[in-house]
C-alpha cells in the first residue's frame, strides 16, 4: 500500500470558504485519510492577510504571500483556488494545470466566463478541475449531474441559487419590507455585499445556470444566451398580489428542453405556494430537477458560507485524492454529452420565443374605459387574461390593475406592454413578473 | 483507446425495475457510452416469465430461464440482481462476486440482513457492489453519503423512505380516510402489495435505515438495533389532533448521533407542518440530513418505480463501468469510517433511553378526576405536559384526552402509560405518537 504517501495540497485564498476548508481538513484528517486511502495535507496557504490564519491557529510556516510558492512547488498535486474574481484567478488555475496539478475551485464567475477554455486546458493536461463548490455551496448538485443522474435526459431545472436574493425576497414577503430595507438588513447580517449588484441583478445565478446547462446539455458555457433579470424592481405590493393569486415570488434560474431548444433564463418568477420551491426561505438554495427517468428530484441546502462551501471543496479533494491514490486521471471521461453527439441537435431558444404565463401590474389613472382599452391591446396580441384584480383608487387617483394571463409568448407580451405603457392614462411603467404554470414546475 | 471493448452486463430478474433498466440501457446507449468511455451491453437476461421481455421488444436470444447462464458466462463483467428477497438472490450475488463479477442490486432486505457478509466477500474478491437503487429509488443518497458529504460527520438523518406508507398517511390526512380504506386505495393504484406488511409495519424503512447507518456511521448493518413500528394503528382522529397542534404524521426513519450514541428508530412521527418533510406527499420519499459542515440538506424524489429505480441502477452501472474502463477497482477504499477508526466510539442507543416529545391520546370514561389522575401519574414519572385537548363527550361516555408532553425519556413514558392503561376508567389502549421537537428536526 502506498498509504504512506500523503497528497500535498496548496490553498490560494484564505477567505471565508478557504477558512472552512482549512478547518475541515484539520478536524477530519483521520476520517478523510480512511475515505481517500491517503493523507490529505494542506502544505501551503497563499494569503495576503495573515490575520485570519492566526485566528485559525494555522502554523506560520505554511503561510506565504506569494501564490507562486504553491504553483511552483513540485510536491503540490492539488491547488485550491478560492480568491474569486477573474484575474489573477484564471492565470493561477491555468498555471496550476500547466504545471500538472489538479485544481479545485468555487469560482462560478470565472467558470461561466472562461470555463470552456479552462476545461480544455485541463483535458489537454490530463488534469481534473473540481467545481462542486461553484454551484449552490454544500448541495452536491455537480455530483448528481455528473454521476447520480447520468441515466437521465434532464428535461428541466428550476433553481433558487442565490441566497442573498432569496433572503431579501423572503424578508419582503414575510415582513412586507420594501426592497431597500430588506437589502440593508441582508447587508447588516452579512448575507449581502456592500455592492450587491452581482447577487440582486441575477448575474451570480446566471453564472451557476451556465455551469449547470453545460453539465445537463453539453452546451458550452455562455452567459450571453441567458436572459437575466434581477429583483430590484419587485415591490411589496407585487408580493401581496402574488399571495392573493396563490403564488410566491422567487428569483429562479430556469432551463428547460423542448423540441431541441433549451430555454435559459434568470428572473423573478411566481410559483404556486404549494410548490416545494415556494417554501425555500432565507439563505437556502434549492434545485428542482426533472429527469426523464427519475422524474422530479429536489436538492435543498445552504448555498453559501464557510462550512457548507468548504464541505463541497473537500468532497472534490476526496474525489481527486481517490484518483491520485489509484494513479488514474479522467475517470469521468465526459461530464456531459454535447448536442452533436447526442444526435438530437440542441440550441438555446431566443428569449422572445419563450412561452409562459404573466403577471402584469398596470398603473393607470382611475378612469372609465381603462380596463377595456388595456385588455383590448392584450387581445390584439393574442394574449388572453386568466384573472384580474382591480383595487379601489389611491390618493393620486392612480390604481393598480393586476392581470394574470394564460400562456403567451414573450415577444407578444412585450409588444403589448410596450403599447399599453404609451397610453395617456398610464402613470408608471407596467410591472411584469413571469408565472410558472403549476403543471409544468 | 480500448473504447471498442464493450462492457457485458447480465440482468437477473426482468420485473418492474429490471424493465426500467433494460429500457434505459437501450434508449440511452449512445450517451451512456460517451459518459462511461465504453459501450454498456445487456448481454443476457434471466427471467422465468418471458412475457414482459416480448412486450419490451427484447430479442429472444438474450433471454434465458437460468441465472447460471449469466453467472457462468466469463464475458459478463457486471451482474444486476433484481429478483429481490433473500434466496436465491444472496446465492446469486455471492456466486457472481466469487466469479470475479461486479454486482448491482436494489435488494435492501437482503443487504440489511446479509450486507456485512456480502460486502466482505466483495472486498476479498476486489469487486464492487453497487446499491444506489436499494435506498429511495432515484434519489442519489448513497452517492451523497459516499462522496458528496464525505467532509461531514452526519449528525442526523430523518427520512421518509417508504412510498406506500407515505401514500396511505397522505390519504388519511387529506381525505380523512381510515387506515383500511387508504390501504385498499393504495393497493388498487399499485402503490401497495397484496400483503403490505413489509411496507406498513416499517420493516422496509428499517432495511433502508440500516444501510444508511452503515454509510453514515460505519456501523455494521443490523436490523435488531433499530426500533421499528408501523402505521397500522394510526387513526384519522390522531391526524386531526396532529393538525390542531400544528403537526403532520409521517413514518420516519431517524438516526441521530449524540455523545457517542446513535439513535436508530422507525415509527410514525409528528413533525411541524412548517417543516419541509411535512410537505412530502404521496409516493415521494425525502431525506433530511444534518451534516456538521454542510448544515441541513434535503434530498427529495420518487423512492420507487420502474424508471426512478432503473435510473439508480444505471448510475451504478456507469460508476462501475468507469472503473472497468480504467482498469481499476475499489476506487472508494472506504464508504464509511468505523467507530473504532474514527477514534470516537459509537454505539446504538437502547430505544428506552431515547428522549423525545410525545403525543398521548388517552381514551377514558368521562368522569371527574380523570385528568388529574392521568397527569398525576405522568408527573410521578417526571413527564411534564405541554398542552392538553379534551373534547366533548361522545356517545358511549368515553372521551379522548390528548396530551403533548415536553421532552421525556421513552422508558419513563412507557412506564407511565403502562400504569395509566391499568386505570379503571380507561376504555382503550393509549395511543402514543412520538413528536420531533421543531428545533431539532
Amino acid at each position: 500500500m502506498e498509504n504512506e504517501k500523503a497528497i500535498q495540497i496548496g490553498l490560494i485564498g484564505l477567505g471565508t470558504v478557504g477558512s472552512g476548508v482549512a478547518t475541515i481538513l484539520k478536524a477530519k484528517e483521520k476520517s478523510l485519510e480512511a475515505l481517500v486511502g491517503r493523507r490529505l495535507v494542506l502544505k501551503k496557504i497563499a494569503e495576503l492577510n495573515p490575520e485570519r490564519a492566526r485566528a485559525l491557529g494555522i502554523p506560520e510556516e505554511i503561510l506565504t504571500a506569494r501564490a507562486e510558492d504553491i504553483l511552483e512547488d513540485p510536491e503540490i498535486q492539488i491547488v485550491i483556488e478560492l480568491i474569486g474574481g477573474k484575474e489573477p484567478a484564471k492565470t493561477f488555475i491555468r498555471q496550476a494545470l500547466l504545471a500538472g496539478k489538479h485544481v479545485v475551485t468555487a469560482n462560478k464567475a470565472l467558470l461561466a466566463e472562461a470555463g470552456n477554455e479552462l476545461f480544455l486546458t485541463a483535458r489537454e493536461q490530463d488534469r481534473h478541475i473540481g467545481f462542486e463548490a461553484s454551484v449552490c455551496g454544500g448541495i452536491p448538485i455537480i455530483l448528481a449531474l455528473r454521476q447520480g443522474l447520468v441515466a437521465n435526459e434532464i428535461e428541466s431545472i428550476f433553481g433558487i441559487m442565490n441566497g442573498t436574493s432569496n433572503f431579501i425576497l423572503s424578508r419582503m414577503t414575510e415582513e412586507g419590507q420594501p426592497y431597500q430595507q430588506a437589502l440593508e438588513e441582508a447587508q447588516k447580517l452579512g448575507y449581502a455585499e456592500a455592492d450587491p449588484t452581482l447577487d440582486v441583478e441575477g448575474h451570480d445565478t446566471a453564472h451557476k445556470l451556465a455551469i449547470l446547462m453545460h453539465l445537463a446539455y453539453g452546451l458550452p458555457m455562455d452567459l450571453s444566451v441567458i436572459h437575466t433579470e434581477g429583483i430590484t424592481r419587485i415591490t411589496p405590493l407585487d408580493l401581496a398580489f402574488a399571495r392573493e393569486f396563490g403564488y410566491r415570488v422567487k428569483l429562479l434560474a430556469i432551463c428547460r428542453k423542448e423540441n431541441g431548444l433549451v430555454e435559459a433564463r434568470v428572473h423573478p418568477t411566481m410559483i404556486p405556494v404549494s410548490h416545494m420551491l415556494s417554501n425555500v426561505s432565507g439563505a437556502y438554495n434549492a434545485l428542482f430537477i426533472h429527469g426523464d427517468a427519475v422524474g422530479d428530484i429536489l436538492l435543498y441546502g445552504l448555498g453559501a458560507g464557510m462550512m457548507p462551501t468548504g464541505s463541497a471543496v473537500v468532497s472534490d479533494l476526496v474525489d481527486i485524492g481517490r484518483n491520485i491514490n489509484l494513479g488514474i486521471t479522467r475517470r469521468i471521461p465526459r461530464s456531459s454529452v454535447s448536442p452533436e453527439e447526442r444526435g438530437a441537435p440542441l440550441a438555446v431558444k431566443p428569449f422572445e420565443e419563450i412561452e409562459t404565463h404573466y403577471y402584469c401590474r398596470i398603473s393607470a389613472l382611475d378612469r372609465p374605459g381603462v380596463l377595456s382599452k388595456v385588455s383590448g391591446i392584450l387581445g390584439e396580441h393574442g394574449i388572453s387574461i386568466a384573472s384580474v384584480i382591480q383595487k379601489g383608487r389611491d390618493q393620486e387617483g392612480a390604481v393598480p390593475i393586476v392581470m394574470m394571463t394564460h400562456g403567451a409568448q414573450e415577444k407578444a407580451l412585450q409588444e403589448a406592454i410596450g403599447r399599453i405603457d404609451q397610453l395617456p392614462f398610464i402613470t408608471d411603467r407596467t410591472m411584469v413578473i413571469r408565472v410558472e404554470d403549476p403543471s409544468l414546475i
